[in-house]
């Protein structure tokens, strides 16, 4: 599915934004976007991929002009509501509150999220924050990155055909500073043209997709595959004798 | 339980296969069949199983002629609806989309699916994609399969009567040939006679049942079984000291 | 809950065992139990130690004379229904089938039921294959058990007033002779007089209770300590540095 | 949310504390917060946080005087109910009991959640049990504590703002005189002024915050942190290579 297809019709006819807003709010895809985002917070929290307050979650309600749905910042992506998220526009500006009121801001990553979704084809993007690529992220930044290959699980990901596939995932240093981590991350994915997703040290992973469905596929995907690599390595290390 | 005898007795008095498929659509166990398989998918995805798009499933629901439901490529298996299954006859064919449309196809491994209904006495087949099987079945492919012995689990799998009993679990070589690959399972299968499933490099277990409850218990009982061993392996590694 | 205190005092007026039985299916708590063993069973099978068809759980509805719920043959103890249990005497036989019929058997390992019930005060008698069990009895059969001390957790088996308490847990070898095996399981109870559990070899672990609830607890703390065990030895093997 | 707010309000114009608890008693919030807990048992029994009988909570139903809702002794916390809680004042005194009657008494470990009320701002604590915190605990007893630092996790910690933060989680030595370890673990938090939660040896992780909500993250950070801990010390171990 390929959300911002129905927006960009509706906006097509019309000439200011504040138009196409209000139009959008009486036939819009927030509150079905966001709707889902709820049930994938559900989903990941039960898998210990979203604990605590960590996490976020964005997907595209307009492409022209470019907008997005992203949970709030502080928000337990367990136990989300649709009214805990915000749409912003192209450079962070919150255009819609979900709670009807000003008191909740966009997510701290925001800027990540438009970063992504500036330098792909993606419609929406997942961070997760799991104990794999936790471990991983820390333990392997000063090689900038892994390289995950030979496995069936990689077909899952879009455009690739075959478990001989090499996927790299780069590893960036964590920052504080989100304006300098956006250009690093535009930057990474110009490089890395076609990569599925990316770490943040001792943080978690990004990944995108151009439909909330391929997104979750990516973030199971990349997920299981980081469990594979740390319990593959350990099993060797421990010599299985059968 | 056994599916095909209803089946069976419904196409005797039947003469051509229009008539037959005809007839399996009135009185047929394809959607009781999809009904169980989309429970089955719901467990296994909880459990980490099939994430991403990985797995698939199928249930004889004819014998004469051979006909198969079997999960749609690409599907989800942690939800799927009975529409995201096709039926397909014995040479792989569709003869009748769960969607009712001709968008869907079969899964890309039909044809191993077919390969172990067609060397086994199995009316159903699963494929699941853990961590464990794919750690196992990379690490130990030169050995060419694993052997699982002493366990009182092993009882559990159809014809073993004590936990003494040894059971090989080949190791396959993953390729994505469907063709040479399906020759490879039917010759593994004639090879290794009275196994209870097999492993692709990488890629994940095959097992299957003269029954869909058959087949889940052997799911169960091989994915514990991979677990134990790792495990085991790593704890003799440690020198777990009392 | 001490469940076997209505039926004796039900039983305390009539002679002979046939008229025993009348009454107690009038008035009998076997419906009640069994469906608490249901759940249990969700419950356990939910966090993996009960899968495929392994594991059985039994509870006493009479103790005058002596009868047992308990799981039949083969049964899925994630997915159980008070017609999959039976009622058997204390040698063993059946004396109701939860299904009416006579098609289904009492678990094989009901004379251990049988022999733990005998040598303790318990109630209820828990059996689970979990991959913590299977790993530790193997590992450690040639000690012939393994101690639990030092943890908090220990306080929550009956009669334990403190985390330093010792808890041995005895490894018996495995067997297919069930009355060997009993007499094994008797043998090993009056040596160890007050222990809560004991396990056998690449099988897992048997414990008990005065109650439905007090072997649960005894199940959630047994399986708790045991995988701490695994874990605490291998993250000092490998020498965690904070 | 601050939950003590209605409740000094209320008693402000209140002489008596016969009188204080009679008006909270009509419109209190020893109800609302009890379900809460209730939810917060199931969430973290089904994490396995909270097995057999372990683990125990408390919430401030009101400052002046200090009374708090607390988990009655040898309750299940997957499956409390309102009734199971019992409300004690600011020298563990039972004001009221969740059953309406005398048959249950406060957790053992009332003492320590006094003490961590009195020494912090919190108005809930949260006890835990879990397997990484018990192999830590144990583990690192001799330093004292361990030091979480690096992770972006640690951003979801009360007034942390950065990953570079240095989390102190010191250990405390197990005991079951209450009023000694009492003591020692308000020693212990005036000491590590601002830290967010403390361990006990082989027990587990004792955690609060200005609500519920914020000790509910407060678990899910440390029991998180924990997990990487120890496995990012194996992974290193066995040197995954890539």
């Amino acid at each position: 599915m390929s959300e911002n297809k129905n927006i960009s019709s509706i906006s097509e006819d019309i000439g200011n934004q504040t138009t196409i807003y209000r139009t959008r709010w009486k036939n819009d895809n927030f509150l079905k976007l966001t709707k889902n985002l709820v049930e994938i917070g559900k989903n990941f929290y039960s898998r210990g991929w979203v604990l605590g307050t960590s996490g976020n979650f964005s997907a595209v309600t307009s492409r022209e002009p470019l907008c997005l749905a992203i949970t709030s910042k502080g928000s337990d992506k367990g136990r989300l509501t649709p009214a805990q998220f915000l749409e912003i526009d192209g450079v962070g500006n919150v255009v819609r509150n979900g709670d009807g009121r000003d008191e909740q801001q966009p997510s701290a990553e925001a800027s990540l999220h438009l970063a992504v979704i500036r330098c792909t084809n993606a419609d929406a993007v997942l961070h997760t924050h799991s104990i794999w690529s936790t471990v991983l992220s820390d333990m392997h930044a000063s090689r900038g990155g892994i390289v995950l290959e030979g496995y069936e699980m990689l077909k899952g990901l879009d455009g690739v055909g075959t478990h001989q596939h090499k996927e790299y995932l780069p590893i960036l240093e964590n920052s504080q500073d989100m304006i300098e981590l956006a250009q690093r991350v535009s930057a990474t994915l110009q490089e890395y043209n076609g990569i599925h997703g990316f770490l943040l040290r001792g943080h978690g992973l990004y990944t995108w997709g151009v439909s909330l469905e391929e997104a979750i596929h990516n973030v199971e995907i990349l997920e299981f595959l980081m469990e594979v690599l740390v319990r593959s390595a350990q099993a060797r290390g421990s010599a299985v004798s059968l």
